[in-house]
């Protein structure tokens, strides 16, 4: 068999590349050979190939379950909440330059279980108890709630890293300061009397990934642009800036909390949202990108 | 009554300045009164001041007891063993410059109390263990397992910095790049048949302490000057280059782990090792620094 693949999204680079990459295969050959499996099934397979290639074989919001089973055939994904069901849910993935060859996420994750003292902790104590409260959270389109989750959790999942022997370091100097930015805006946002406005969340890597609400976006990518210049134009998929990105601060953000980086210490933004699950395309359909454009396939 | 305090170490760079400030003041009032007190009871009442000043009160190696009581009065300092116990035991202080204002190491662990998950794990489970191995260590004089626990702990402390909401990072990319440095060199130590010959731990802040035998330091201290080039000379209180510092890279250190910064992200080093507790001076008697040369004293 001949099995062309090809991705349009940054791989090695802590976004969950690979995760997509496996999900693709798993239901490609899954509707090559019309299995009939469920997509909880199929995620057991896919993810033996990379752990969160699970969560890629549904779309919507997608729960990972640890299951309990040492052979770990209870451990796959479940469907929260369909695609359209929060559909004002927003993502600005923040790709960060980091030069230095980083540590796999599976490699990485052995040498926490076997050293770090405080993981057994946080599986069993700090990760069930926000599963529940983040499921709750997606199902009552609460963000507060579901921006303090993700935040806390990736500090949480970072913590671990870093008591790893030797220590693990997916953030540098640029994501402490994306961090830094998210903090103080949703400060000036809640001193003014508004909410919390965005969530940073950081997985095997450096690169942030922003949530936030449609209504907040448009702000949130010129605060980003101020602080780390762009040196491409912003790619604007869902055409909210007709005349391109003006960089600015709102208003009560304190500008001293962060510093201006070089151009490129965030080399480039991704704008998107929740998409679907893998599809099997009619002949000459069209892959179509979340914002409606077409994605040229490649040999 | 007037105090003149002087200070000869680096300030607010979380390497203990206002412990040593706090200790020399408690012990200088005890002793203009004469009060019968033990370097225990002063360091219940210093630490009031700064709460790392408690262990400042004695010379050689100490312990900070937690105790158990919630008004705090058994958490006092005790030795461990004298100065003399240990004379190989030698620290390279590598002070890192960090352009942006830290968070301050007593709010900052009030915020980690107050919001991380994984602190009370570490306090109730992890420390008393490490303490125990520590102190034993320490008595044994085993640089091995004294290396292992040094690193670990101090990752661990970071970890619920980092576990904190907001998050605090102390250390930056500098502080990474040194600890990749040592890891490197302590595991081309092991792989030649050798021990672990190094130890980095971190404060409330981006500096690193590195703990070395008197044996390993001059190539540490070359290793160090090799990836971190230092803009001053080094100041070599131990007299162990004359000729000056020769940036050198010991046999079998894999060079690609690491990447040299440059000049003046390590902006001073400084050489020392386990030193004496506060003493009042006889009049006309000279301060001496660890190297035994006299300090100037400034009004």
């Amino acid at each position: 068999m001949h099995i062309a693949s090809n991705n349009n999204f940054p791989t090695a680079a802590g976004l969950a590349s690979s995760a997509s990459g496996f999900a693709a295969l798993v239901s490609a050959l899954a509707a090559l050979y019309k299995l009939p499996s469920s997509p909880s099934e199929l995620s057991l397979i896919s993810r033996q190939g990379s752990g969160s290639a699970c969560r890629s074989l549904f779309g919507g919001f997608v729960a990972w379950e640890m299951g309990s089973s040492p052979s770990g055939t209870d451990s796959l994904a479940v469907e929260v909440a369909p695609r359209d069901h929060w559909p004002e849910m927003q993502a600005l993935v923040c790709v960060v330059s980091d030069k230095k060859k980083g540590t796999s996420s599976t490699s990485g994750m052995q040498r926490t279980v076997e050293t770090s003292t405080l993981l057994q902790h946080r599986i069993k104590e700090v990760v069930p108890k926000r599963m529940e409260q983040m499921i709750k959270a997606i199902k009552e389109k609460d963000f507060t709630t579901f921006a303090e989750i993700t935040m806390r959790d990736s500090n949480s999942f970072h913590a671990v890293a870093l008591d790893t022997d030797p220590p693990i370091f997916y953030m540098n100097d640029t994501s402490r300061a994306i961090i830094a930015v998210i903090v103080e805006y949703n400060r000036a946002s809640v001193a003014a009397g508004g909410a919390v406005k965005a969530a940073y969340t950081f997985d095997a890597g450096p690169n942030a990934v922003i949530y936030a609400l449609e209504k907040d976006m448009r702000e949130i990518i010129q605060l980003v642009c101020y602080f780390f210049p762009q040196s491409m134009a912003f790619e604007d998929p869902m055409g909210i800036f007709p005349q391109g990105v003006q960089s600015a601060v709102p208003e009560g953000f304190e500008v001293n909390v962060g510093k201006v980086t070089e151009v490129g210490a965030v080399s480039r933004l991704i704008h998107t949202r929740v998409g679907d699950g893998p599809r099997v395309l009619d002949e000459g359909e069209a892959l179509l990108a979340p914002d409606g454009s077409p994605v040229a396939l490649q040999k």
